[in-house]
């Protein structure tokens, strides 16, 4: 983390803080990628010039001491968080176990990163400790540029996804199509059957997921709609699947549109607009071009072809209604943004590129990649055909 | 929600703010407890006197209307979002959006949940918006205490957690044993191995989650460790399963200890004892005793047996290492506490009761039910038979 981490350690020089905390869940990103643990319960990780230190329970000791990338490990014990808390209740106790943690580093004035909790940061306050808003997201912009092994993982991760998508796509085209509504083994063949069906692959692959979309028709054309019940012919199906190694932590990402049977035109009018769209945006990544301006040249085919987007009309609720990409890591969204306002692209930077258009009365569409930038342009990280009509790849 | 927020509202009253303010992830339970509302992105809840708002992006609008359990859904687009981002960057647009979003309530002075983020926390104040903390943490005890239909929807995660137990105790149960190691199928049977096949057993109960425990030997000594590698015969196998049912939310809890073989004599004393705590446990639960309470009198089974507490040594490493058990909801670890401290049991609290005894060079022994409190006692939530020898139930 050393190296990775100078950036932060000048932030803190400039503004003139002893250190950097975080108090956050074992499984928050910021906290496993600074201090390279994994843990159910919170814990806290302290950054200073002379290292990153950590405070965990006892029941953590053993297998942060062994696991996490950091310069020192302490049980709250040492500070005799029982004490304090059977004296100050949990809630004060607590802090105050923080605050000994701090002193026993020479940390009296911290920075926190802006998820820090309330309680935590005006608790401290009132402990006497001198708290300040790191604003600028350091950290999250050290974490939006990925390292090798850290793009192997992705990597990793998305082919697992590609193998998962491969079974619910071959799902899909294997279907039966009687009277509309697609069967397999003599049953409707439903969202809630590809989604578990995704998700048993992506288990097999040793990767989890809390939500994944397959959504049918009416539903596809809400980007966050789950999906639910029977999956239609001649409608679009949008698949969404964002799976996280569970052993590295890092998330994969993409998206395919199917339709099983004869799409109407408008509807293989819109999936071609969004082809389109998907790759002039891939055609525009690299180093130094804008997140806003990936996503301004989205926005200029999609409305060329004559849809509406949040650039046209920021009140549409069909058309183009969401940003064109996230980056993706340790977190399934975090930097840089491809969308209004969007940061200069970086090699290293992983992105999503996902451009769509949805209206009720006709369906969504949705065409998603995960990309690295590169010294001259971009990585595809994805290897899966973009075909509005499936096959069975399995 | 209106009945179960009055003690939120005159809480309120009582420290004379305007309103009550959740700045949260879509999936954090507080968020989507109050909100009724579960949305991937993060979103904003106010709690006023005349009902619960909410504060949505374009993305989430239509869903939110229909979903939300809230009394209007405003979409920032009504408040510029977009001018103020274009104008302000997106840290302090999004924070004028929820500013414009208070003064359209009248709300000029809010209480904020502990775990608030810093950033909206003492960004809003920078914008004149009277902030303070809500120390007490109002909402979690209305939280802790649960509704017929949120019992239901916990038992219900609890009826299916119990049949992915079945499934991980018939694979123990059958395995050959060759040399002291577990197999199946001809392959040893791993702790990975039974992990997805409880996963999956999950999946299609329409159960998510994110870590199971299956532990062997040394591993099953640390409570936190997943586990890994082959089964042995003759060592304790900790199982522990906590999921969350994907479309209600709610979260059931179980862990059960099994040993393949001959037990040794010093393991098989330390899993009686665990039972004997256990069983002491439940037999204290009612109204009106407290959590801490409970757990004195497993740490008294224990520390009888032979074994360190946290209370008799709270700087040891084996022994009973943990808290006899915690609230389960919409969060897997809520109020009420069991362990030292612990507030009072009222009826309706769902807790988890799981004492354990852990020492690497034994292993570790761990059970654990899921109960409500009722008015004259408590109602086991779960219905799993407790042995340490396996049997296949499938």
């Amino acid at each position: 983390m050393t190296g990775e981490l100078a950036a932060l350690r000048s932030a803190l020089t400039t503004t003139d803080v002893d250190g950097y905390l975080i108090d956050a869940a074992g499984d928050e990103p910021e906290q496993r990628y600074v201090s390279g643990f994994s843990a159910p319960d919170p814990f806290q990780t302290l950054v200073t010039d002379d290292g990153v230190h950590l405070l965990v329970s006892g029941l953590e000791y053993g297998r942060a001491r062994s696991e996490a990338d950091a310069d020192s490990v302490t049980n709250t014990a040492a500070y005799d968080a029982q004490d304090l808390r059977d004296e100050y209740g949990p809630r004060e106790g607590r802090l105050r176990t923080i605050e000994a943690f701090l002193a026993d580093h020479d940390v009296s004035s911290i920075a926190v990163p802006q998820h820090c909790p309330i309680g935590t940061a005006d608790g401290l306050r009132d402990l006497g400790v001198d708290v300040t808003v790191e604003a600028d997201d350091v950290v999250g912009e050290i974490r939006a540029t990925k390292s090798g092994a850290e793009i192997d993982a992705i990597h990793e991760t998305q082919a697992a996804n590609q193998r998962a998508m491969a079974v619910a796509e071959g799902l899909i085209a294997a279907a039966e199509v009687r009277d509309g509504v697609l069967y397999h083994e003599g049953e409707p063949l439903t969202s809630e059957r590809v989604t578990t069906e995704i998700e048993i692959a992506l288990l097999r692959e040793g990767c989890a997921l809390d939500e994944t979309i397959v959504a049918c028709g009416a539903d596809a054309a809400d980007p966050h709609d789950r999906g639910s019940g029977p999956l239609e012919a001649g409608e679009s199906i949008v698949i969404d699947i964002f799976p996280r190694d569970k052993e590295t932590g890092y998330f994969g990402d993409m998206t395919r549109t199917f339709v099983r049977g004869q799409p109407s035109d408008e509807l293989k009018r819109r999936y071609d607009a969004t082809d389109e769209a998907f790759e002039a945006a891939l055609d525009a990544i690299e180093p130094g071009v804008t997140g806003d301006e990936v996503h301004g040249i989205v926005c200029d085919v999609i409305e060329d072809a004559g849809y509406a987007t949040l650039r046209s009309d920021p009140e549409t609720d069909t058309g183009y209604i969401h940003g064109t990409g996230h980056g993706v890591g340790l977190d399934i969204h975090e930097g840089p943004r491809l969308s209004f306002g969007g940061e200069e692209l970086e090699p290293g930077h992983v992105v999503t590129v996902e451009p769509g258009i949805y209206d009720p009365a006709v369906g969504g569409v949705r065409i998603e990649d995960l990309v690295v930038v590169t010294e001259d342009g971009y990585e595809n990280l994805t290897d899966y055909p973009i075909a509005i009509e499936p096959e069975d790849r399995r």
